[in-house]
């Protein structure tokens, strides 16, 4: 069979090869997707002599298959990067999927835009449930998409207090948008798939393995604006989405706990990593949300500053923290852009009032915000 | 009468002016103690027309008291600044006392030397209690000295724990050494005046009025090496001591807890503001403790470097943090010295291994500390 163009190739390559194969990565970064699959498909290796028998060790069955009619059957969509309904978070990460499965009402890509995943350990608390739960409800009711994993404990939570409340919720799972796991959650994952979105890089049929799991990880992080850990012991995969979402320079957050609590030592490692300290999801909308709509109290004042931000402006600002200040080049790494555009932009946010420069770098401007159970501390 | 010298001036003040006000330490640096206390008990104003009516309010009292009289009665010493005795962490403060008043057998100079003040809300949970409780027998047990008030709550928990385990504490009354309160704690106080140090700026007899507790929160943190609050609600007097250890440059420690426990919101809002979260003695005493002494499990690898520090590189060194940079001018002012003293000690540490220079500052090298709870997040 020939490979027909790049949305083919991608295709297939997601059926022979694991998701986030850095060796798969390296040889597709060198002779490009479609050349790949179809030295794959033809003779098992690349002309330079690279072997690709693991790819086609699953040529047979990956050709045989009718993908268009499988989606059909699912009611699935499949989506390559550059699709108009892509999530763009996606691209920034290290190894974004080949393609990725859909199925579910919810557009991903919109819906992604204002999202956080929420987090952590299968083997939670009560405390982490309740806390995931209101964390949730509460940013739902400021229009998030919760992003997690359908996983017990947190996951499930998270998942089960959205859908309460009807919001949005997005599921990434490790297998196939049509495999169902953990089996106990079969219904929960059912009720996201009819009301949110389930997501998958892994081809339907595939089994939930266990490296998907953390290939998965990078997912969550890569489509949700910021990243919440509610409970995690100190291994708990949770922590690898943490990182994926810390690489990406994306806002990470965690939810203290007992420190008498395993599953509270996880999130206390990341506050002590730098991992901003969450309690509500005021300071979770502030971290992740946007300029003007998360600092709504404030909006008045700010009115005429914000209608003029542009993109880069609002990334920059978005990226500046409000207590401590952030050099030059960290903003530019963090924002993507070049050093001209972040000085240009620094310096138009200085003259909005919305950052300033300090001896060691710049910081937000610390527009307060009058949350209900927050005060200033004593004097 | 006559003021005869800087410590009669200083004893008579302590009893004409209350403890932290302003506008006496304005007086005073300008005329200097030994003149303001003449003015005072001559004619109530300084030649310049300062009313100091308030202090000469009190003077027929305070010259009728033999002090010398009551400090043997009470078998208690007098300090005032430059003694041998004086603890020099208190000449940091603003506002440091005029004199001090110490019953006990500890030598509170040498004791505050390592020490932590272990801090925290009147009305704690069992939670807090219980978490101070191990934390002070985990400090005692690598030498500190525990600092608190001997109020209700944490801090009593914080002295009974060190207590038990025959631990070294000091409490630090807002009344005179001699008036112990709260009553109910009565022979907790009377234990600690046993075993270890009662200080007050407060003179015998004085009552624990209100202002003179926030008063007492500022000796609390300039003795102290470092200051840890283990629960405090949102306008927790705790916090006030917590202030004056960051204003001071000492480190601010506090352990998380519940989202929803009210008397962890003020831990929670402090580590927000760039408080350490801490879970155990080991995180507190790498914060505040000496190099080598409290990085024990890698101290073979470290015995040479850390025998070479002098004073300075010690200082720099611990002020440096492990995970982010730190700017130079702010290492500089955080430790008190020249910038050419700051920058001879970095490349000092530089060469020892126990510093590197970053993009926008310097940071601590990381030496591991193989503590039994914690181990690297999964990457």
């Amino acid at each position: 069979m020939r490979v027909t163009d790049e949305r083919h190739a991608r295709l297939l390559l997601s059926r022979l090869a694991e998701p986030y194969d850095e060796r798969v990565q390296r040889v597709v970064a060198e002779h490009g997707v479609e050349d790949v699959v179809g030295y794959a498909v033809r003779d098992g290796r690349t002309p330079d002599g690279v072997d690709l028998g693991r790819l086609a060790a699953r040529v047979e069955r990956a050709t045989s298959l009718d993908e268009a009619h499988i989606a059909r059957r699912l009611g699935a969509r499949i989506l390559i990067p550059g699709d108009a309904g892509w999530p763009e978070g996606l691209d920034e990460l290290e190894q974004p999927p080949w393609c990725l499965w859909l199925t579910g009402p919810g557009d991903v890509r919109e819906l992604a835009e204002r999202s956080v995943a929420v987090v952590g350990a299968r083997a939670s608390t009560a405390y982490g449930d309740h806390v995931a739960a209101g964390l949730c409800v509460d940013l739902v009711g400021r229009g998030f998409t919760v992003v997690s994993g359908a996983a017990f404990g947190i996951d499930a939570a998270a998942h089960r207090a959205t859908l309460s409340v009807d919001g949005s919720t997005i599921a990434v799972l490790a297998g196939g948008v049509d495999v169902a796991y953990p089996r106990a959650n079969a219904e929960l994952i059912d009720r996201i798939r009819r009301t949110g979105a389930l997501v998958s890089e892994t081809p339907p049929g595939g089994a939930p393995a266990r490296m998907r799991f953390l290939a998965r990880n990078r997912i969550i992080a890569g489509l949700a604006r910021g990243t919440v850990v509610v409970e995690a012991g100190l291994r708990s995969g949770a922590r690898s989405t943490v990182k994926h979402a810390r690489e990406l320079g994306r806002p990470v957050m965690a939810v203290p706990g007992s420190v008498e609590s395993l599953m509270s030592q996880g999130c206390h490692a990341e506050i002590r990593m730098g991992a901003e300290l969450v309690t509500d999801g005021a300071e979770v909308a502030e971290l992740v949300g946007r300029i003007g709509d998360d600092l709504a109290p404030v909006k008045q004042g700010m009115a005429r500053a914000e209608d003029r931000l542009t993109d880069d402006l609002r990334r920059v600002w978005q990226w500046l923290r409000p207590r401590s200040s952030c050099p030059v080049d960290e903003v530019m790494v963090r924002c993507g852009l070049t050093l001209r555009e972040t000085l240009a932009a620094l310096r138009a946010l200085e003259q909005d009032g919305l950052a300033e420069e300090l001896l060691d770098g710049w910081q937000r401007r610390p527009l307060r915000v009058a949350a209900s159970s927050r005060v200033e501390p004593t004097r």
